[in-house]
């Protein structure tokens, strides 16, 4: 692939700037701090700003430009879309709606074969949690410490990482209890096998003293995203599952970061043979060309709402302009084989070239993933696995380590102690080993903050 | 305005409904009970299905379309973006978003000048909500009955409509209080200054026992929308604001259906002088070409996040195609003049016509509202005021007359006993007029249910 050589302009990137800084209110930021960067275009796995320089994007902006950055089929389609139609109301039935929903049902698993459609990822896990409380009639959720669900009330709340704590309710009928992950086990497991029958016993314990009977859903997200990329154990989702049956709990899949080809499936359930009840999605489905999510739901959840009226929505619900990308984004990437290749790549040069580097980095505790989809968790002590900064917490090691990346051309996607590896699904070898050289140079700066 | 003329094609409309059926789960339905048209395109006022049928749009889809359908300018502006730049993540600068968020902060009142950037509506309310809280350190917001905020869990609790019942958490902190709306008074007021004074001493009394120290907000539509377009008392809002700088409370205004030339100003605070400290927004910025909301932030408020993070957010924040959009939309409005065309057509066609209707119908008690945002108050009797079906219930006679409308190629909006007038903003004298002709043969159906 050839790589796009952008022409300066620092004159127009200080403009966008200076208007950027009096007028946008930015997610996540102390406004006073932050110093955003003028993006001036992008093409595949790369964008560039006013200045000259160009960045190998290894964070799919947020883990959301699956097929990457102005793929020309979906370019092709928002615009021709645009020419049609670009607005409906959600009562109305619209060709793209039509043929969007029928491109998900086909590839979620099992009988999730309705979908309803959202803006975003948030609203999705907002609207599946309604769903399950009104199906079951029972109030409580259970999810996970060491996960992320959005930013709206309900869905902060499920959320187990700080950014849940200024907003959080405790009223909000959620429950947190801890997934597997054995590199930092919560349950003093000495191996994989153990991790995960630990985990399901806590899973039962916790239900079992909740009440069973109090408890709509557990939400998890298939493999956890921003939190860490903690692939689970083969038998513990599958063992979710049998206790949401045993106990008339509904099971909630949050695809919304490991679907749509990031893990090298189309759908990171499809790993483990799992079924969920609801399956929530956003990001991939369309790269986030358009601003789009939903819910597929199974044919028992959905016939709750055949004749009670389903007491949710929104105004962009289905979203012609939004279905249409969904469309072409679905179509390309079967036709190009794109989730193929985030398979191969995760196997033949990310899996490869990253336990290479932890072998060499005093750093890398741990590297783990698969597909285009890998947290490299970085420690100052590879025996204590003390992190390279303490939980919830920024600090110097891990802003040189970030800089040391941009001064390299690479745009990581760091959180906590960890870099995440997370390209587009579309990046090439050579791209990718691109990526990981640059990660190696800054790996460097960072092991001069391990022992 | 040329009208036009659909050619029919019903094999391709039966297979768009059937994949729907198969695949689409719709908002605030009875899934097995709906029965949705299938839209094959729209232009203008007006839109179509694949039989031939056109359909004048006196509902803006959701009122949203106050550009009306498939603008010339705004398609293209989101043909070009989406050459350039489709997403891109909230933390870059970008050109469109900072020239959204300028144009949008230069309309907005007072010092309303940082925006930020949502996906629609109730992710806006979601946030403004939040950023109260955080910038009061109180737990608690009131709200109106006769409103509606959205549905994701902080919006749908703060909604004063039906469409709350079933999401309700009562543990949300939020407490409802009475607007004023003097066709049904709460106050059993006898005159619109009555009204006022009587509505801002309940609120007073209101804030006074549940305690002034733990509310951080009053969320309240300028003008309640779809809870029936009561157009406030001149005195009320300015009312509102002194109570909330007399106990340090954030006054909150949506303006999601009313803001962006619907009441034929850029915003509905315009007509009262009043400056909120957040206005959110959605619909109108970009008449929904493109998914997008957000809050407009005063400066006292943005300042509480300079230092300290701003703990919310979302992936599509600002995004790229939908800030092209707005951009787009807010220049076309401006350099047609269709806010002024709103005012316009709401002062010479629709008032007078409406209230010409009004005489001549005896289902219609009340007729209200200005610029292109008016309600039409069915009721079975004059006299009692009692309403053509019961408050959240359906009914015989709001079912024959919206099929009336239909029939005569009328798209009408109807909630419980109304039906409201919200045309595009550009909707032109001639459209207005065959718009009031279609309305006035369905009231005499809806007249064979009044005494």
């Amino acid at each position: 692939m050839s790589t796009p050589h952008p022409a300066a302009d620092p004159a127009a990137g200080a403009a966008v700037k200076a208007t950027d800084r009096a007028h946008v209110f930015h997610s996540w930021s102390a406004q006073g701090l932050i110093d955003p960067l003028a993006v001036a275009g992008a093409e595949g796995s790369w964008f560039w700003d006013y200045d000259g320089n160009r960045y190998l994007d290894f964070s799919s902006q947020l883990v959301n430009t699956n097929i990457g950055h102005q793929h020309p089929k979906v370019v092709a389609a928002i615009q021709e879309q645009a020419a049609r139609l670009c607005t409906i109301a959600p009562g109305f039935a619209v060709d793209v709606r039509s043929e969007a929903a029928r491109l998900i049902a086909e590839r979620t698993p099992g009988d999730l074969d309705k979908i309803f459609f959202t803006n975003g990822g948030a609203e999705a896990v907002e609207n599946a949690v309604r769903m399950a409380r009104l199906h079951t009639g029972r109030p409580k959720v259970l999810s996970a410490y060491r996960s992320y669900h959005g930013a709206t009330a309900a869905a902060i709340n499920l959320t187990g990482d700080p950014r849940r704590w200024p907003s959080d309710t405790a009223s909000a009928g959620v429950v947190h209890f801890w997934a597997p992950f054995l590199y930092r086990s919560p349950f003093h497991s000495d191996g994989e096998q153990q991790e995960c029958e630990r985990a399901l016993r806590h899973l039962e314990d916790t239900i079992v003293f909740e009440g069973p009977g109090t408890i709509a859903a557990i939400v998890l997200e298939t493999i956890p995203g921003t939190a860490g990329i903690m692939v689970p154990p083969p038998g513990y989702l599958p063992g979710v599952r049998e206790i949401c049956d045993r106990h008339g709990i509904v099971f909630v899949l949050d695809e919304v970061m490991a679907g749509f080809g990031r893990t090298g499936r189309w759908f990171a359930a499809d790993h483990f043979g799992v079924v969920p009840d609801l399956l929530t999605f956003a990001k991939g489905v369309n790269s986030g060309y358009v601003p789009l999510g939903g819910v597929a739901i199974s044919a028992e959840i959905a016939a709750t709402f055949d004749e009670r009226p389903y007491p949710g929505g929104l105004t962009y619900s289905g979203h012609p302009l939004a279905c249409a990308s969904a469309v072409a984004t679905i179509n390309a990437m079967a036709e190009e084989g794109i989730v193929e290749n985030a398979a191969r790549i995760g196997e033949q040069v990310l899996g490869p070239g990253l336990r290479e580097l932890a072998e060499r980095h005093p750093s890398v505790g741990e590297v783990r993933g698969l597909g285009a989809f890998w947290a490299v968790e970085l420690v100052r002590d590879r025996a204590t696995r003390e992190p390279l900064v303490p939980y919830a917490a920024a600090g110097e090691a891990m802003t040189a380590f970030t800089a040391a990346c941009k001064q390299n051309g690479l745009w990581p996607f760091v959180n906590m102690n960890r870099t995440h590896v997370v390209p587009p699904c579309t990046i090439t070898e050579e791209e990718a080993k691109e990526g990981l050289a640059a990660l190696d140079a800054a790996l460097t700066v960072a092991d001069g903050f391990a022992v």
